[in-house]
């Protein structure tokens, strides 16, 4: 069976967001100075074929912390639908 | 008050994900065949400073068209807190 997985990957708390940083900067200097600690992560979705919604999952999670995150300075969230 | 605003930002369908079959082929390279369909998107989390729910929206709204994301080839779903 096909499922959906979607995957959101945020950089650990305390790991300086450079990209977060500078759109904040550049938020706050065309007046969106009401906008503070941006954090910018990705946003995964794809389409895995397992037996069950649980190795679906497996999968997904094996496929994330050897190639789409970096478990050493990144978490992630997976939801499988 | 301040909110917590989560935005997911995603290339539109019919725009060619060149990162997203990057890490696809990569995939299939590492014995994961079984995922398809990888498209790669952004996670933008923020606070913002505002009097309701509803201005929060409209503000992170307005800054996400103008700035965090490109309404032409991207599309954003916000969820506030």
């Amino acid at each position: 069976m096909k499922y959906l997985a979607k995957m959101t990957i945020t950089l650990r708390d305390g790991i300086l967001d450079v990209q977060g940083k500078t759109v904040e900067h550049a938020l706050h200097s065309i007046e969106f100075e009401m906008i503070e600690n941006v954090r910018i992560g990705k946003y995964v979705v794809l389409e895995v074929e397992a037996d069950s919604k649980k190795e679906a999952r497996e999968l997904v999670d094996s496929a994330c912390s050897k190639l789409i995150a970096n478990p050493i300075i990144e978490d992630y969230v997976i939801t499988i639908e």
